[in-house]
C-alpha cells in the first residue's frame, strides 16, 4: 500500500504537528525492523570502516600530481625539488591507500576474517607496495596515451592541452591505476576507482580489461569496456562504443556464471567509430575499421571495414507530425 | 554586432586601465537594463529563495544513508543503536526537505501566492509527512533492483559493491524519492532530485515515469526514460537505450501540448540492449529483446526479438582516408 | 617487467616495513629520474602557474548568476539593488579571469615568452574586457535557447524550470562563453570551460564551433559537436548525437592537419534524433529530419527526413542464450 | 553518586561490547528523561532557530570590509568599482542581519510571541534598517580611533598597520556595531558580537558602554569595560584594566536588581595602565591618570595622579624555596 | 652564527634562482640531521597517529549539544524526537572520543606499550563509557553553573544569555569533562580540553582542579586555576585571577617533584575580584572576599576581607613626561 | 547627529520595503563619498593586494610541523622518509612566504614603489631564503624553550605535552619566527605572525623584542612584551605579566618618536610573578625575583627581590554590600 494514501492527518492548526512527529518516528520504527533492514543493511561483525570513496578521490588526485609532475596540484614545481614533492606525496599515498585497501579486504570479509587482524594489516601494506612499484610503468604506458591523443585529434594544440583536460586521459589514469590493483587480487577498491572516472567523464572502463599501448578514446562520453575485453596497441575508439558481453551461460541454479570470458578481443590498430557495439568474446582483427552505430557478434577478418546498413532518405512533408 | 569589435582601448600605458573600468561599468548598466534583464531574471514578489541544489543533494545522501544503513555516512553503524541515527537523520530530513518543498512550491507561483503563508507552510510539512512515509516502500523496491543487478551482471562479486559503485542503483535511489513527489504533485524538486543523478551518472529518468520492481541497468551512461514511460518488473536495459517520444501534437498556439502519454510502455521481462531507441506510445510484450542500436516506434508483440539490419563488411583498402 | 613480480618483500614480522620504506624511495627515485619524468611532466622556465580548473569553475558559476539574475547565487536578488550584485561580481570575474588568461597564454609559452612580463598582462585584461563586451549578446543568445527548450519539450513547466534544471542551458552557458574567448585567440581556457561542462552533462561541444539561435539539446548525455561544426537558427538535437569528422588529411611528417574544416554544417530549422552520427564537411540542408542512431556522412537535401534501415524482427525463443 | 564507580563492565571478550551499547542507551534516556534535561535545554512554542554565532561572524567580516574598504576581503579594490562591492556586501548584510535580530527577538521571547509574525519581521528589518543608517557614523569614530592608536603608540609604522592588525581597533569595530544594535533595543545579538571579539582578542566591552572618540586601547588583553561605564574623549587603557561594578543592590527575593548604573564614569583625557581596577560608580576626573595594577573605589579628581604603594624590596637569598 | 649573514646570494639576474634552490636543499638536510630534529620531533615505535584537536574540538561541540538541547547545533529540536539526535550524537562521541583516549595512551607509551594493542582498544572503549555515564552529573553541575551566573550577573536578562553567550560557561564545560577524563587516569586528552577553551576565553584551568558547584567566573580573561586546586560551591572569581603555585620542591636532580599539592584550597561561598593572586597550598577561609590585585600567599580566617594596600594620590603636573 | 533618529520609515505595508532600499543606497552613496571613505580606506597605485592573514596562519603551520616533526600535521612520520615531508613543506613555505613578504613590501610602499617590480620579486625571494637559513637555529632556541618549560612546570609529564599543548610554545614559536623577520626588515609581515599568536594564546611578543635561550611563559594570558625590551636566558615569566614603555617622548610636532629603546631589560635567570608589571628602559638584574602584582619602574639589583606592599586584612560584617 501506498503511503501516499494511509496519511489521514489534516492541516488543522491544533496536534497536526505533534500527530506529524509521531509519524517520523512510526517510519523510524519500520525502518529500524528487521525485516526491513536486512536487505540493504550493511551488517559486519567488525568494526572497520566502509572504504571512502573521497579519500580514494584524493588518492587518485595525488596519484595524478605524482604522474603527471607540474600539472596537478603541485604548482611551480622545478626540477631541483620534485624528489620533495614526488617523494612525500608518495608516502602519503601509501598510508592512505593501504589503510583503503585494508579496509576493501574487510569489507569482502572471506579475505580477512579467518585470518590475524595484523596479519590484514600486513598483507595490505605488502599490495600497496607491490603497486608503487608499478607506477613508473603506468606512467610509460600513460605518456604512450597521450602521444595517441595527440597523433589521432587534429583539434589538440600541444601535448599539454591533452594531459590537462582530456577526458580520455583523465579515464585511462584511473584505470590503468585500478587495472594494478585488480590484477593484486584486491576487491572493491579498483572498481570504485574505475567509477569515480566513469561518474567523471561518461567512459566505464572496468578495471579488469586488458589495453594496450598508445589508446585513445576521442570524446569518451558513453564508452563501456567490459571485464574480459582485450585490447591491442594502438587503437583508437569514439564515443559510445560498447565492447560487452553478448549472453553469459548461467549455472545450475539459473544465476550467471561469474568472471568467464565474454567481451571482445580488439587487436592492434583498430579503430571503432561512435556508437558502435561490440558484443561476445569475437575478435576484432588487426587493423580493421568499424563504422559507427553497428552492431558486431562474431569475428571480423583483420583489415575489415564494418559500416552500418544503407539508410532509408525521404522527403520531408511537414506539419508537427514528427518522425 | 560582437563586443570583440566594438572595443577601442589600446594596451597602452597610459589611462588604459580607467578606461577599462568604464567598459565593465558599461556592462554592469547593459545588464542591468530592463531590456536586457527581463527575459532570463527571476522575478517574484516574495522573499522566498530558489531551491538549493547542494541542500537537495544533501538531503539524497540522508536518505542514501537511512536507505543503505551502514553503507553510507553512518560509519561501524550497530544494530543497537541504529535507531538514534536513522531516528535524527530523518528529523534533519523532514525539517531540510519541507523548507525546500516549500521553496518549490513558492517557485511556481500559482502553488502559493493564492493562499496565505503559513497555509503553504503546513502544506509542504504535510507533503514531506506523505514521502516519509513511502520510505520503508521505497527500500523495498530498491533492495528488488539490488537483486537484479546481482542476478544479471557476471562481473559482479557481492550485493555490497553493487550498492556501493553501481550507477544503476545511485540513478533509481534518486528517482524512486523523485517519482514519489512527483506523485504528490510537488513542483520543481523531483526535477531537480533526477537531474543530480543525470548529472553524476549519465542516467535520465524523469521524475514521471512509472518504474516497476527489479530493474537493473547496466552500465547506464546515456540512457533517457521519459516523463510517460511505464515500465514493468524484470526489465533491464542496458547504457544508452532511449525510450522516448516520437512526436507531440501542438495546441492551437503552436505550442506543444504537455503531459499526455507519448512514451512507450515497456512490459515485464523486457531486454533492451544498448544504444536502442524505443520511441512513441508503444508496448514492447512481455519477455521481448530489442537489440543494440535499433530503432523502434511501432508495438512489438511478446516474445519478439529485434535486431538491426545487416551491416555491410568491406576489405580495408589503407591509407589515411578514412571511413 | 611488471612490478608484481620483482617485489621480494615477504610478510615477515622483522625488517619488512623497513624494506618497505625502501622499495617507496627507489620508486621515488625512477620518477623523478630524467628519462621517465621528460615526457609527461610540465615543463617551464617560468613561475606563471596553471590555469586552476577550480577558479575557472567558480568563475562560471559567477557569470552564470550574472546571466541568469536570481536563479544561481543571488539569493532574493531586487530590481533595485541589482545592479550592485552584477557589478561586484562581474569586477570580481574581471579579475579572477584576467589572471587564468594570463596564465593559460604562459602555458602556450609562444604567446608570451617573445614579449615583456608587463605586456602579457596588458593584454590578459585587454582580452578579458573584450570578453566582457560580449555578455549582454550572450544573455540574448542564452534566452533564443530557453525559449527554444519551452517550445521544444511537451515535459516543463515554465521558464524558470529549464533555467534552473536543464543540461542542455548549462552546457550552452559554459560554451557560448567559451566560444567568445575561443574567438579572442586565448588558448587553453575556453577548452577547459566546456570540458567543465562535459563533465557535469555528457555534452561534448568544442569552443570553437558555431551555433546559432534557438539551439535546444534534449536530455543531452552523449552528444558531441566538433571543433569546425557550423550550426544554424533553430536546430534541435538528441542525447547521443555526434557531429564529427568524418577522416583527416595527414601532413609530410603523418601527423593530422590541424584545423581545417572537417565537421557538418547544419543549417536552419534541422532536427536530428538521438544517437544519430553526422560526419565530415557535409550538409545537412535546412528543415531536415534526421532520425535516431543513423550514420550520415554525405551532404542532405534542404527538406529531407532520413531513417534507419529496416530491423529484422524475430520471435523469441527462450534460454539464457541470449541476443 | 559518580558514573566512575557504578560501571560494572569488565574488559571481557564476550558481551562487554554489548554491554557498552546498553550504557550508552541508558545515558542516553537519562539524558532525556524531564527532570535531567529541564534546566539546561532550549524549549520554545516555536521553529524560530537559535541566532547563528557563525553567521554574526560573516556578519561582522563584511562590515568591517565595508568600513574600512580594501582593508578585509576586497581585494585589488578601485574607486571606479568601490560603490559595487560596496552596495553588493550591503545588501547581503541587510538581509542577514535583519534574520538575525529576528532570531534575538524570538529568542527573548516577550519580543514576538504576543504580536503577529509578519509584525516581527518588518520590525526586525526596520531595526536593520536604523543600524545601517548608522554605519557612515561608526567609521567616523573608527577613524579617530585610528589615529588615537597612531598617536599612541610609538611602536608602529603607519595607520595601516594599526586597521590590519590592532586588537583595539577589531574589539571597537565590534563593540561600535553593538553598541548601536544595543541602543536599538535589540536582545542577544550585540552581546554575541561583542563576545566574538572577546574571545579573538580578549578584551570584553559591554555592548551597552557607552565610549566618546579617540579611544585607545594598547595591548589590551584582559581588558573589561561594564555595561554602564561611561568613558569620554581621547581616553587610553592598557591591557588588564578592568572598568568594573563594586557591589550591586539585591531586590527582595535576593537577586541583584538589573541595569542601574553602577560601572565608572571615565572623563576626557583619562589614561589608566596595564592591570589597574576600577570599581563602581566612581568618576575619575578629566586628564588623570592611573597608575599600574592599581584598586580604585572612589572619585578621583581631575589631573590626579594614582600610583600603587610602594612594594617592599629584598635581597635574594637564593635555593629552590620561592619567593 | 646567524643565517643572515651567512647568505651570500646576490640578487643578480644569472644563477640566483638555481642557487636559492640549493639554499633550500641544504636547509633541508640540516632540519633531516639527526642532531637537529633529536629533541623535538616525536619518536615512537608505532603507527598510532597524535590526538586530533580538530577532533577533539568537534567531540566538545557534540557534548555541548548533548549537554545543552537545542543550544548548539540541534536546531529547532523537539522533544518528541530529542532521543534520536542525543543518541546518535553520544554514539558518535563514543567512536570518536574513545579512538582519541587510544591516541592519547599511546602518546604516554607506558600506558600501551608492554600491553597487547587489543588490550589497549578495549581499555579505550571501557574508559569512555565509564565517562558517558558521568555526563548527566556533568550536565547537572553545569547547570548550578548557570544559576550561579544569573544571580551573580545584574548585566544578564536570561538563563539562555548565559549558556549561549558566557565565556564562563564555555570554560567551565570543557573543564569538568576533561575533569572526568582527568579523573579516570586518561593521558594527553584532558589537558588538550582545556587548552581548547584556554585559547577560546583567555580562562586557563587545570583539568586537576577540584570545582563545586555553583562556580561563576565573571569576564574571565586571564583567570588561572592551577592543577591541585580546591575550589568549594558558590564560589565567584572574576578576571585576572591567579589560583597559583608559590614554589615546588625541586627532586635530588633539581627537577620539580611532580603532583604534590601546592595551589590554595578555596572555601564555600568566597569571592576573589580582578587580578588577585592567590599562591601555595593556602586556605581561604569559607565567606571571605579578596580584594582586587592583592597578594595572598598564607591562610586565611573564614569571613575575612583582604584588600590592597593604600595607593599613593598625587596631582598631575602635565606635559609628556608620562606616569 | 545619530541614524537612529534621522530614520522616518514607518512599518506599514505599503511602500516600506522600496523605501527600505532606497535607505540601502543613501548608505552606500554616503560611504563611497570622498570624504567618508579617505580616512580608512587602502588606496594604492598598484594591484598587489594585501598580505593574507589566512595565509600566514598556514604558512606557521607548516613550519610548526617542520620544526617540530611529527607533532604537527604529518602524520605517522618515519626517519627514512621524513626528508620528503620536511623538503616539499619548505619548498611550498619558501613559495607562498615570499609571496606574502612581496604584499608586504608593496603595503609599505616605500620599499618598492621607487624600484623595478623585478627588483621587488627578487628581493623578496631573497628575505625569504635568507629568512629559510636561520630555521635550524630557530629550532635549537625552541628545544631550550621546551626545556625549560619542563624544568620549571610540575604540572607536566613529558616534553610531548609540552610542544603539543602549551600556550608559551605556541606563542614563542610565532616569535622567533617574527623576530628572523623583523631582524631582516621585512614590514608588516612580523606583526602579523606574533598577532596571530596574540589572538591565539593571549600573549602578545613584539617581533622586535630580544629574547634569550630557556624561556618560559607559564599560562601565559595577558603577558606584553615589548618592541625594545631585551630578555636574558633562563627567564621565566607568568600570566599578565608587562614588560612596558613608561612614558615615550614626543616630536617637535607632538607626535611620539618612534623606535627609540623604552622597554625593560632583563637579565638571566630572572623570574616575574603574575600580574607584575615592569616599565621603562629599567635594567633587571640577573637572579632577581618581582612578585606578583607589582609595578616596577626603576633599575633592580642582581638577586633582588621585590614583593607587593602589606595588604589590609579585615573581617568580613556580611550583606549584599560587597567590598
Amino acid at each position: 500500500m501506498k503511503g501516499t494514501q494511509a496519511l489521514e492527518i489534516e492541516p488543522e492548526k491544533n496536534g497536526s504537528y505533534r500527530l506529524g512527529r509521531q509519524v517520523i518516528i512510526d517510519v523510524i520504527e519500520q525502518l529500524c525492523s528487521s525485516e526491513s533492514r536486512q536487505v540493504l543493511s550493511h551488517r559486519s561483525d567488525h568494526d572497520i570502516p566502509m572504504p571512502s570513496v573521497r579519500t580514494l578521490s584524493d588518492i587518485m588526485d595525488s596519484l595524478r600530481s605524482i604522474l603527471f609532475p607540474g600539472y596537478f596540484g603541485m604548482a611551480e614545481l622545478k626540477i631541483e625539488t620534485m624528489q620533495y614533492h614526488v617523494g612525500s606525496t608518495l608516502d602519503s599515498v601509501f598510508r592512505l591507500l593501504s589503510e583503503q585497501i585494508l579496509r576493501g579486504m574487510w569489507f569482502r570479509e572471506t579475505d580477512c576474517s579467518s585470518a590475524s587482524e595484523s596479519y590484514c594489516v600486513e598483507r595490505s601494506q605488502l599490495l600497496t607496495l607491490q603497486f608503487i612499484q608499478s607506477l613508473p610503468n603506468i606512467r610509460r604506458l600513460l605518456s604512450t596515451d597521450v602521444q595517441a591523443a595527440f597523433d589521432g585529434d587534429p583539434a589538440v594544440d600541444n601535448q599539454g592541452e591533452i594531459i590537462f583536460c582530456y577526458p580520455s586521459i583523465r579515464a585511462l589514469t584511473n584505470y590503468r591505476v585500478a587495472h594494478e590493483l585488480y590484477k593484486l587480487g584486491i576487491p572493491l577498491i579498483p572498481r570504485i576507482i574505475t567509477e569515480i572516472a566513469h561518474s567523471e567523464t561518461g567512459i566505464d572502463i572496468h578495471p579488469g580489461a586488458e589495453i594496450g599501448e598508445y589508446f585513445f578514446m576521442d570524446h569518451g562520453t558513453g564508452i563501456v569496456i567490459g571485464e574480459t575485453s582485450i585490447i591491442g596497441n594502438h587503437v583508437r575508439i569514439y564515443q559510445g562504443v560498447t565492447l560487452g558481453a553478448k549472453s553469459f551461460p548461467l549455472d545450475g541454479n539459473g544465476f550467471p556464471i561469474k568472471k568467464i570470458p565474454r567481451h571482445p578481443i580488439v587487436q592492434d590498430n583498430v579503430t571503432i567509430y561512435s556508437g558502435a557495439t561490440i558484443l561476445g568474446r569475437i575478435i576484432i582483427g588487426h587493423g580493421s575499421e568499424i563504422g559507427g552505430n553497428v552492431w558486431v557478434d562474431h569475428d571480423v577478418q583483420p583489415g575489415s571495414k564494418i559500416v552500418q546498413g544503407k539508410a532509408e532518405e525521404k522527403i520531408f512533408r511537414g506539419g508537427g507530425e514528427g518522425i
